[in-house]
């Protein structure tokens, strides 16, 4: 687990105290660069991101085990691809959630500036793989059900479910996403 | 055009001289709250700004002439949808070109929080909205290149083109929608 470090009390490692009283006397800034002022809830390490991650979890699932149980899937590139997307995000929230976990167990503070990127990197990739594969399917699926007329023999409500947790999967990483992405600029903005 | 105002050197409005020596001497930030550090190439404003938005609107436009060039777009929803996402793409990205263009001009600083406010919102709807329609129209057009192999029937060279179009625009979109999401939390940061 990359969050593991052997330091009991990490918050020390990110504010380390003064050892030489003389720097006490220059001016400081209020908090010491790299750290973020304020833990905004759905950031990593805070239960609220904790249950984002849980959520994308379980829509992702959804999503994978509703296209996955139709027999046609594998005739159309773009279900096949949302059911790639599902299982890369079911694999990255489910990595998360474990070190989100780990996080608040040990109450440990996750606003390190490379772990912060690292997250942001990868709601980055996960969020645009699952948006667009639910795009695709969402586009093939209208195409089925509005413009061709053939819901009658194909599994269309299977389908319009599975684009439904997709999207639904991507709105719940968005928050994660801009939340990341905005301790990455707090933190860069502040050690400036 | 919301960004005029009757002031002829808007830099002074962003940092007052102090009027009073004393305020001098008491200790202040290096930056007034509300204004950013840095000015990064790309932000509204500076000329890689307005090159972005330039490309922009080039690529919209060609995405939309390609795919309404050809005749059977009307009866694929998603094409129908690239063609209005890329309208609007258009609109939003030459109203931002002409209020760069006038701020370069008069050297006028874009910086306020509530235009960078106003340009990441709606560059995340017009990113999101060409974004999920490329999406779309590419899982049509992979469909009926790669799946069914109907291409001949098909103007599948112009789908692939207008879709192709459509992505290169939102990805000159995105280093617009994140850098004033960076500004947004760097303005949120130092004001706080």
């Amino acid at each position: 687990m990359f969050a593991s470090r052997p330091v009991v009390h990490p918050m020390e490692v990110a504010a380390p105290a003064p050892a030489n009283p003389a720097q006490q006397q220059q001016p400081q800034p209020q908090q010491p660069p790299g750290v973020l002022m304020k833990d905004l809830p759905g950031m990593p390490g805070t239960p609220t991101g904790l249950a984002l991650r849980v959520m994308q979890l379980l829509l992702a699932a959804v999503s994978l085990a509703v296209m996955s149980s139709t027999s046609d899937f594998a005739s159309v590139s773009a279900f096949l691809y949302l059911i790639a997307a599902a299982i890369l995000q079911c694999v990255w929230s489910l990595s998360v959630a474990i070190v989100d976990i780990y996080a608040l167990l040990v109450k440990r503070c996750l606003r390190n500036r490379r772990l912060v990127t690292l997250f942001f990197i990868g709601d980055m990739i996960t969020c645009a793989g699952t948006f667009s594969a639910a795009c695709a399917a969402a586009g093939i699926t209208v195409l089925i059900d509005n413009d061709l007329n053939i819901c009658s023999e194909n599994h269309c409500s299977s389908f319009q479910t599975a684009v439904a947790m997709g999207f639904m999967c991507s709105f719940c990483i968005s928050p994660s996403f801009l939340l990341n992405f905005w301790s990455v600029a707090s933190t860069r903005v502040l050690a400036a």
